[in-house]
This record gives structure tokens, sequence and C-alpha cells, in this order.
């Protein structure tokens, strides 16, 4: 299959990269390093040692023989992204190509109206690119899990049954996102869903939980192939983290009790469920809503498995509460479904003590490149 | 109280100025005539003759002894945009300053783009003006009732308690909007609700139906008071629309069938609703939705009514079905609740075969002035 990866020199869009590549796809990726120019604006930089989108390419094609097509575009420039569709004629997107960060949407106006103009506008870009050169071309978008809040009910895949006043509709599950970068991807499956109606689009949104690991079976081919990994407060997320935080000496950052809880999935999870959605591809007219994520935790237990994990490793970990700077609740109900990707065949990668020390060991091979001004908590909700 | 009005050039933006003004308060309006500018580009005008801003208040002045404050500044532009709050310290603002059609969204991407950018831009730009200069302001934001679509249940009023799997919550209604346009309203509502929850925002959200008239109590004092009257494709929307072809001879366009049925209001009770939300505003910290619409009628109904009033005045009314260049349902269920507005006090100014024959006169007066090419449908939904 012909796949068109947008935001290929991401955490995430490097790897699906090279793991579709892997198994046999014809894959090209696009991306205009955004995510390096702002995670270096904000004063911190990947742990990982990263080459840039050619020399990774380069190196995958000495490793496995395989082509990945580089297109160095600003996905919100349409002249170019029409151009990428027309030439390369994809059979299916896989968007990751937006700002993900919702502390830096939260930083102040700019940093909120950068990140919905610039997702909003791609995203927007990337269907009428689909509509206008490869109707037929299936789009799986990357949402994420805090589109819908935390309701007290449980949480739906995208679509809710709704009985009312003795009648019934399924309608999109309500969303209360948590941060402006949230809200900008509900604005996206808002548009997705409209496109569906109207264009006949494919779509699958992903709403995926957060993601942690470092390591997939191709970043582990070559040093050259590893993927960004990111620590600060901006854009690292819990897990990865407190991993980062373990290894250098840190106090884990809980923030408050720890009791948010979120849904949480291994990297290599993430592949396994973009390739899932890619071979099971939605109908004309269909826009499908997954909850990707494979297990729930609160933030607190989180803390503690890498604390133990950390034992093991001889490393004394403390764990630390400190004043929330997000408005959420710390106590709430949470219980979405997840169930759509099992039936499609996805073999979850369970969070284990040794898959958090295996985390810590690679980490430790990096330490000496954190940016410990970095790690700290700057950015307040309000 | 001082009012700031926003997209105060507008149809309903002026009268409403001229309206709160008459009614004691202290008024300032800002535009940067984007509306006057893409519906010249679009090939058509205003049917009634209009002032510049400056000019109409200058007018309002001789008139009424009062004073309306003019700010010509785009509301993307966040510098002049916080320098209007700080100046003026409204105690409320009325965001009418938006891009409001929806066949001008569909016409292609950049108009989908331009639509979607302008408008989500400015109101974040209007919600940070608030936050960051007068916290404590209150904010009337224009949404529509096309957000919500047609589902197959009553739409509720913003909200909808919805009981689950023995679980019960209060959760924002789905959207499922009609068009690019609609579906930027539904981001703006997402983006003020997530404000009133972080920052405390007060904000009322009205999703109001199908405004038709062209006469308030202050445009009837001047011609210089006028204010535009649409019938283009793009700008005008249905009874206003079938009253001007009305006048000049043109068949009324019905598009399919006409059984799509909408919420509609007389141009008077937008006026009267926006300022009972003013009166009565919500708290710190809520937003409130009100569907602002007094009467639903399917566009045949309209047609038909138009048809009989032109009658009165010796007009050979034609109804005309034409292929719908829209994506919608011609047969469907719809009954919005919209009592909330009701509770407040409003007294609603229905629609009668009188009223229809006075806007049939008032319209005769400027026939001459109709441009007969900007009448029939060209923008398709597909």
């Amino acid at each position: 299959m012909r796949v068109l990866v947008l935001g290929g020199d991401g955490y995430l869009g490097w790897p699906t990269a090279m793991s579709l590549s892997a198994h046999g796809h014809e894959v090209a990726v696009a991306d205009n390093y955004l995510r390096r120019q702002i995670v270096t604006e904000s004063g911190s930089d990947s742990l990982t040692p990263i080459l840039n989108l050619p020399q990774r390419a380069k190196v995958w094609k000495a490793v496995s023989g395989r082509t990945i097509d580089v297109h160095l575009i600003d996905l919100c420039d349409y002249d170019l992204v029409s151009r990428v569709f027309r030439e390369f004629q994809p059979e299916a997107v896989v968007h990751y190509g937006q700002i993900p960060s919702a502390p830096y949407s939260m930083k102040d106006r700019r940093h909120a109206v950068l990140t919905q103009m610039n997702n909003i506008e791609n995203n927007l870009n990337v269907i009428f690119a689909i509509v206008e050169n490869s109707p037929d071309c299936h789009l799986v978008k990357l949402g994420t899990m805090g589109e819908y809040g935390c309701p007290n009910i449980d949480i739906e895949e995208g679509f809710l049954e709704i009985e009312h006043k003795g009648r019934t509709d399924t309608l999109p599950f309500p969303k209360m996102p948590h941060s402006w970068y949230h809200a900008s991807k509900v604005a996206d499956s808002t548009n997705i869903h409209f496109a569906s109606r109207v264009y006949g689009l494919r779509a699958t949104d992903l709403n995926q939980g957060v993601v942690y690991g470092v390591s997939t079976d191709e970043t582990l081919l070559d040093d050259g192939l590893l993927t960004r990994f990111d620590y600060d407060e901006q854009f690292g997320t819990a897990l990865n983290r407190f991993c980062l935080q373990a290894v250098v000496g840190h106090p884990l950052t809980v923030y408050g009790t720890g009791g948010q809880t979120r849904g949480f999935l291994n990297i290599r999870d993430t592949l396994a469920c973009v390739e899932l959605a890619l071979l099971n591809p939605a109908d004309a007219g269909e826009m499908r809503v997954y909850n990707q994520f494979t297990e729930s935790f609160s933030i607190r237990e989180l803390a503690v498995e890498v604390q133990q994990a950390g034992k093991e490793l001889g490393l004394e970990v403390e764990i630390r509460e400190i004043e929330n700077p997000r408005s959420e609740a710390q106590d709430h109900y949470y219980n979405p479904t997840h169930t759509k990707l099992l039936d499609l065949g996805l073999q979850p990668t369970l969070l284990s003590e040794d898959l958090v020390t295996a985390t810590l060991s690679t980490l430790m091979t990096y330490r000496d490149r954190a940016i410990h001004d970095a790690i700290a908590p700057r950015t307040t909700w309000r």
C-alpha cells in the first residue's frame, strides 16, 4: 500500500514510517521540522540524538534496503501538499503532522492561536488534498483521548447512541477538551466528520492515549534510526517524563495527588494500531473513531511503577507531589471503551516492570544529554 | 452598561449598536468592512444603500443625540483588539464579527480555510482580550442553530443530560454542522466553553436561527441609518432572498422540495434577545447557550407565505423547485427547544402576512439596485 506519513520526523511518525516500510508498504514522509524548532525554542531537546530526515532515510535504506521518500514541506502550504498527493497518489495518509502539546498551547494567547491555526488549517489542507487529488485515499488521523475530557459517564468510541424524550439517534460523543491543543483536535474531528458526510471521505480518527517508550523493532537496528524522546514540561508526557526524571535523579513530578487517570499505550502499540487501521480501511463516507490505548493508570500508579523499576537498577527515586499547574479534576470517573482495535486483532504490549526497566536502561545511555532546566513544570493553566 | 459590539457594521451589528445606544447603554463598535469586501468580490452588494461606519455614527448622533464610538480594526490583530478593550473597558461584548456564510465557506478550500481561520482566531482574540483586560466582562457570542445539524432527537439548548450505562452527566449537545462555516462556530463554542471552565469566563452563546426583516425602530428614523440587506446566493438567507426575488420578478428558488425545516426570527427579536442576554449576564465560569429563534418553518412554507403576501401588492410570484446545491436532508425531524429567552421575557415578533408585505414594500423602494446575476445559486456542497 502507498502510505504518506505526515509529521514523519516525529516521535511516532518516524517509527511508523520505518515499520510500514519494513512491512512492505511504499512509504513517503512529509515534515517541516516545526516540532524540532519549537522544542529548541522552549529550551529543550530530544534526549536521544537524532539525525535529520534525509539522513535517517539514508540509514534506513542502508539497513533495510528499502526507500522512504522525504518531503520537507509545511502542511499549511496547500500548493506543496497538493503536489505531494498528485505525485505520490497515496492510498492512505497517516496524519501525525500537528503541534502536539497541551502545555505549549496554554502558555499564552500566541501559543494557543499558533497551535489551533496550524493544526486546523493543515488538517483542512489534508482533507482537500485527498478530495481533490485522491478521493479514495483513506485518512488515518491522530486525535487524542483528551478530546473527551473526563465526563461522568463511560466514554464510547467517538459516537454515542442517545435516547432522549422517546427518540433515538447515534451522535458524536460530546467533547470537553483539556486544553487549547486538545480543542484543536476536537475541531479536526468535527471537520473530518463533516468531510465524510459531504465529500464521502473515508477516515479513521484515532483518539490516542498517552504514548510511552523509546524503542521499536526498527529503532533498535541502528543508532541512526533512533526516534526523538522528549521529557521537558511541554513535550514530555507522564510516563516518559518520570523515566527520564528517575535516571537523572530528579524527583518524579506528580501533579497534585496524582489521582488523574488516563489511558496509556506503548509506542509499539501505536504502530500496530495505525497499521491495523490501514489494513482495514474505513468505507467511503465513513468516519470511524477508535479509542487507541491499552490500559488506564492514575499518575500516582505510574510514579510508583517507575520508582520500583528504578530500584532494580540501583536508582533512588523520590516521588514529589507538586501543585498541579493544570486545571483538572484529581479524582474523577474514567472508564473509556477501547475494544475496536482489539477486535481488529491488536495484541497489546502491556506495561510491566521489565518494560520500564528496559526504558530506564536505554535512557541511562543518553542521560548526559538531559537539560535539567527543562524538566520542572512552568506552564500553568490559569 | 458599556457594550462593545464586534462586527458593528453588519446586518445585525449596526441595528444592535443603535438599539443599545437608544436604550441608554454606552456603545462602541468595531469592524474592518470584511463583509462589505467579500460581498463586493462575490459580485453582489447590499440592496439597501448604506453609509460607512463613521458616517452612520454621525447620522445617529444627529438623530438621537447619542454617541457610538467607531473602531475600524481587524479582530485578528490582537494588539488592536486588546487596545480597544483596555481603553473602553467594556462590561459586555457582543461578538457578531465573523464571516457568516455557509455557501461562501463551501466554494472551495481557500474559502473554507479563510472562514475557519478568521472566525476561530478572532474569537480566541476576543476571549484573551477579555481574560487579560476585563476578566469580568460578559461575552455574548453569536453562534448558529446550524451547529447542531438535524439530529433525530429534540435539540436542547447547548447541553444535554445523558444517561448511559447507569451513570448520568450533563454534557455539550453533540454537533453535526451543515458547512465549514457552521463548523467554525462549533469550534468557537468548544473554545468558549473551555475558557469558561479554565479562566472563569462568563459567556452566553446564542445559537441563532435564520434572521429575516429589514427594519428596526432605529433604522426607520433616517435613511442614513439603514442596515445592509443581502439577497445573493452566498450572504442572503432564505426568507430575505424570497422577498427580494418576489419584488424583482425572479422565481423563488426553493432548494429541492423545500422540506428542510429551520428556526427563524425577526431582526427585531435578535436585538431583543441580545439585550436580554446582556441585562441578565452569565455567572463567572458559566457558558450558557440559548437557542435564539421564535418559530420553525419549512422552506416551502416560507415561499408560499411570500407568494401570498406578494399577491396583496399585485406581484405575480412563481415558486420554482431547483436542484438542491447543498448536502442536506429534505425531510427530517426538527424540534429544537427554545424556551430560555422566552423565560427571560422575550415577546416574539411572529411572522405574519402583514410583516412580509411590509418587508416587500420596503424592498420595492430599492429594487432597481438589485444585481440580478447574484441571485441564482451557484455554490454547490459537493
